[in-house]
Order: structure tokens, then C-alpha cells, then sequence
């Protein structure tokens, strides 16, 4: 927790619990965002898709980063109150302002927009520009997975990403997220930066003071290292892949791709355009991507493929580390389960005394443990 | 060349040259697939891909494969007469059939459909199933930038990749290209393998007798192999990405995504039902699919933003080896102009032997070099 840390003077008390139920971290979220004035349908979009990171295991994604949302709010950065708008639309297209509003309540909007579309014309293709960050990539194809469609999101984020043969970061970690329906409630998701890893994964290496694997990324001055703090101290990530050798490129050209759907189609800041996310004093001015495909457009027994491939895939015998062969969405779906088991959500508890200090400092009853 | 060979037992002359114009490449492939009852039209939307392949520098996806689709076409497995038929389509999407027709035919029919409703709509999405192989990726894209759209292609293949924590190939190399259009006919093509590397480069590397970097394969036992021929022997290529560590199964996932856009949605073969690609006894029943999206539907101005934002990659300062930072589709732009300074393509005089070959089998006039 970066941006209000240092306001977060109050010592909390030392039995602080570790695990929360989803409902009272959904709460904390919407109370959170309330006290500020962003209204309870907004604090609820927000809330939504941070407790759904946390079940799926995306810490870095989830309540980790409801310091940065509410500073952006706090500071008027980022319009709670917005609501996002149609600047122009086809049958099967629509370009979106999103007014600078909370990134889940405007990319919300566009999701729905592209279902609504896939279900009258096969496809929806949305673009918006006037986006903030709009958390797992993954959350809204799985809307449209809940509608029988394809679901597809993509967005731009600030400058993490050197070229190949390049010193500097010059490119977002631009995450592509695909996700398709199967049978009986199992689906495909692929929630994935084209970065080597997620600029979240260098933030959780340095909370917890371990060194990343050689290869992930470059400090400043363009040379390899392996602490995260030498990354998150103006480094940058390499692209998918890594070195040229190993097609380094093919990564950084995923990540002008998503650049392409994103802040080239919106007109709206791209790639080094875009300002530092440590620097939160302008509009994030976001853009992200979202599609809805359907497969009743095309052949029939498209779930019953899916789960075919899904399964075989599953079924693979495995290498000598004999660990079970996952599909996209498995990891996340095995913490989901965990979850539920354990009856709530575990936190670090360094996040928990946070928080705690959060809901003090917001006046805000703090987070009670399962 | 390895399915004619053993067929092709003339000894071709000693003095045969290893460089020929583009015209006479494609003279040559068009009488070879009329020597065998193709029509016209077909014959050259082969000859026209293999060609841009090798003015490209993709020597594995050029006249390198003339003796497959011969072989194919000759043994009836491919039908070099048909053309494709819509099965249901939308303002903005189509299911095809291909009809068992050449790859390119398939592909061009598809593609020009996408333009079209693109052009209608802002966005066309073609499916198509029932085709062959369509040459390099690329070449669709590039038809959809000329008509100022962005385009996309995607194809399954035959099984080659491992999935992660997996020791058997279970998914195609199943191949992305997006292209954009650009100012002064500046564009963006990336076309690439979503394995570590493609297939032909372990061909290449084979028939050059060079070893490949650890890492990019496995042999048929699982195990990692740096002989390109260990590999060809029934071995995998690592996913894009690598081993775990290195995400590797982010390239599994987009290599997932490609085939749900293709086999599945389509409902043909896919990933492990695909037939092996040296067994030539049945159709190859690939499916590919296309995409145009037109950005005259979004924000003003898209290409004088692509042109900067390719720019500023390319004017990036480089790292310690000194080498200037390339966008998607720099390289073959390179190759494209030293084809053209140097009066024509260079082929190796193996590959010029062989093609002696086939045109004496085939009764055909033999590439004349420049």
C-alpha cells in the first residue's frame, strides 16, 4: 500500500484476524468508496471485481490496491460519480467515452454493450478511452461467459515493457484476457499480461523481500537483475518470452496489439504517452478493449468441443515434476475452491493492518474477521 | 523437400543458378498446380503466397513447401478445383466451408468476406473449416490493410506443442497475425508462432545441420533436446514463453485461444484430432479464422497515431549490442528490400536441385534464374 501509507499514522491493534468473508471485504470496499461520495452502485462495481481477484488468487489485484483507487477518488483523479458514454456505434461496434469514471463501472458498461451486440449481429467490438484502471482483465469475459458468449478484454496500462534490444520501458504489461464457456459451468480463462510476468508479481516478491528469476527483468540502467526492487524503481519487464533468442518479440508484439485495440482505435494516450502509475496526479486516461462473440453464429456444440479439449488437455500425462496439467482458469479455480473451504479469504497481515488503518483514517467500520 | 523426394531421381545439372525473380517463381508453381488440372485462379492464390513468403524471408512458409501442396493436390487429398461455400453468415460474421480447397483460395475468400462486412459494419469475423494449409499468416492481414482496415488471421495445425508441466505434444503452433495500416504505407504485420519458435525453424536449422537453443524443444521422450531432428521425431516445441517459470503456459493459453477461434467455433478437427502433418492420407480438415475491423468506426486519425507509435519503438535507444529496436513486420520489410536490390530471391541450391526435379517430373519448364 503506496499511496496513503504514509497518512496511515494510527498503530491498530495486534489480534487483528487474518480471514474475511467475501460479503464483509465487499462491504469494507462499498463503505470505503461511499465515504468519499462515489455513489453505492459504483463502489459496488469497484468492489466486485477486487474481492473476485482476491478469490481467484490475483492478490496484487485485489483489496492490495484499494489504497491507489481510493487515493485517485480522494484527490478527484478518477470521478467517482461518472457514468460513461456512446461517442458513436455500429450494430456490431461502439466507441465509449468513459468520463474518467472507475474503471469496473465504465468497462462494465462496454461489456454489457458488447453482449448486447454479440446476441443480435454474432460479435460486439467496444473501445473506450477515459478509463482508470479497470483490475482483473479476466472479469469481464467471464460476464459474457455467464451469457453462453465468448468474452475477450483488453486494456493499456503505463510504460513497464523494453522492447527487444532496448534499455527502457516503453510498452504497458497490456493484459489479453480470453475467456469460453464449456459444460456444466466449467470455462477457459486466460487472464495474461504480455509482460514475462505481472508488474503485481515484482510488487508481492518485494513485500514478502524475495529475489525474481534471472530473465524477468531489467533495473534502470537496462541491465538484468534479480531484485524486484531494482524492476519497480524505474526498471522495466521484459516482454513474453524474454530474450530475442527466445522471441522476445513475439511478446512486445502482443503488447502493441493490445496497444492497437486500445489507445490507437480510442484516440486516446498510448504506450510512453501514458503518465507513470506512481505519478497520480492526472487522469489515468485509460483505454481498454472489450468483445463478445457468439458462438451460436457459428458451428453447433461448441461447449461440448470446448470441454472435449479442456478435458484431453487435463488428461495429459505429465512431465517428471508430475504435476497435473492445468488449462487457463484451473489455478484460479482450484483457489476459488480453497476458499470456500477455508470459509473466507486469508490476507497478509501486513494488508490487514492496513486496511484497518484505512477504515480509521475514513472513519469507516474496519474489516471484522471470519 | 520430403514428400516427392524419394520420386525425384534425375540428377539436375551442375549449373543451375540460385537466384530468380519473383515473376518466374510464381510462373513456375502456377504450371506446376496446372500440370495437374488446377485451375488458374487457384494455382496463382498459392503462388501468390509462397512468393511473398520468400520475398518476406519466410523460407520455411515459401516454394520450400511446393512439393507438399504438389503431393497433396496430386494425390487427391486436396481438391485444387474447389472453392469455398458460406454456410450461415451475419452482417458481421460467417461460417464457411472450405470445401477441401487449397489453403490460399479458402483463406482469400474468407478474408476478402471479413473486408467486406468490415467495411459495412466496422467489423468482420469469418470462421472457416474444411481447408488446408494457407501459407504464411500474414499474407491475409496485409490484404485487409491495403483496404485501410486492421486484419487479422488465425490458423490451427497439426499437433507439435507441449503444454506446460506436459511431456507430449497435445496443440498445434497455431500461428497470430494482426496487421494495421500506418502513414506513407508504413504498417504493423506480426505474424507469429505461438510456440517458442515456429516449426520451419526447426526444419531449417535441421537441414543446415545446426543444433538449436536449449530450450525451445523436447524430444519424443519428453526430455529437452537441442537436435532439431530429435524434435522432428515425433518431439514438441515449447509454448511461447518456455518452461513454467517463464510463463510458458501463456503461450499454451494463446495457442488454446487460436484453436477455440478455429476448430472449435468452427467444428472441425482440432488440436490432438488434427491428422499428424507428415501422414498425407487424409484431408487435412484445417480450420482458420479471419478478422477486419475497420477503423473509420472509432476515434479519427489511427494511423498518424500507428506511425508515431511505431516510430518512437524504433527510435528507442538500443541495448549493449547495439542493434536497432524493430516493430512487427520491420524484418520482412528488410528482407522485401534486399530481394529487391538484389533483382530477385536467393534460394539454397539444395532447394533449387530438388525444384529442378520436380519441373522435369512434372514435364514443366524449370525456374529460370535471373
Amino acid at each position: 500500500m503506496s499511496f496513503l501509507g504514509e497518512r496511515l499514522s494510527i498503530t491498530p491493534p495486534d489480534n487483528l484476524g487474518t480471514k474475511y468473508r467475501e460479503e464483509e471485504v465487499e462491504r469494507f470496499v462499498v463503505e470505503c468508496m461511499m465515504s468519499q461520495g462515489v455513489p453505492r452502485a459504483n463502489a459496488t462495481a469497484l468492489a466486485e471485481v477486487l474481492v473476485a481477484a482476491d478469490v481467484r488468487g490475483h492478490i496484487s489485484h485485489g483489496i492490495f490496491r484499494l489504497d491507489m483507487y481510493m487515493s485517485e477518488v480522494m484527490k478527484k483523479i478518477c470521478d467517482g460519480h461518472a457514468t460513461p458514454t456512446i461517442i458513436k456505434e455500429s450494430v456490431s461496434t461502439a466507441l465509449v467515452d468513459g468520463n474518467n469514471g472507475l474503471g469496473p463501472v465504465v468497462s462494465n458498461f462496454c461489456m454489457d454493450l458488447a453482449i448486447k451486440k454479440a446476441k443480435a449481429t454474432g460479435i460486439g467490438w467496444v473501445c473506450v478511452k477515459g478509463s482508470n484502471h479497470f483490475g482483473i482483465a479476466g472479469w469481464y469475459p467471464m460476464t459474457a461467459v455467464k451469457h453462453g458468449l465468448i468474452g475477450m478484454s483488453f486494456t493499456n496500462t503505463s510504460s513497464l515493457v523494453v522492447p527487444t534490444r532496448g534499455k527502457n520501458n516503453i510498452m504497458g504489461t497490456n493484459p489479453i484476457s480470453v475467456a469460453a464457456p464449456a459444460k456444466k459451468d466449467d470455462s477457459f480463462v486466460l487472464d495474461m499480461a504480455t509482460s514475462m510476468v505481472s508488474g503485481g508479481k515484482l510488487e508481492i516478491a518485494h513485500l514478502k523481500n524475495q529475489p525474481i528469476p534471472e530473465g524477468w527483468a531489467l533495473n534502470k540502467h537496462g541491465k538484468p537483475t534479480t531484485d524486484p526492487k531494482e524492476m519497480l524503481d524505474d526498471g522495466s519487464l521484459l516482454p513474453l518470452g524474454g530474450t530475442e533468442l527466445y522471441s522476445g518479440y513475439k511478446g512486445f508484439g502482443l503488447g502493441m496489439m493490445v496497444e492497437i485495440f486500445c489507445g490507437i482505435l480510442s484516440g486516446a494516450p498510448y504506450a510512453h504517452n501514458i503518465r507513470t502509475w506512481t505519478k497520480s496526479t492526472s487522469p489515468a486516461d485509460l483505454s481498454h478493449c472489450f468483445v463478445a462473440l457468439n458462438p451460436a453464429f457459428f458451428a453447433n456444440g461448441f461447449e461440448d468441443r470446448m470441454s472435449d479439449l479442456m478435458d484431453h488437455c487435463r488428461g495429459e500425462e505429465p512431465d517428471e515434476g508430475g504435476k497435473a496439467i492445468q488449462v487457463a482458469g484451473d489455478p484460479e479455480r482450484a483457489h476459488t475452491q480453497k476458499v470456500k473451504e477455508d470459509g473466507g479469504i486469508t490476507y497478509p497481515i501486513t494488508l490487514v493492518k492496513t486496511l484497518w488503518q484505512l477504515a480509521k483514517h475514513l472513519d469507516v467500520t474496519p474489516m471484522q474477521s471470519a
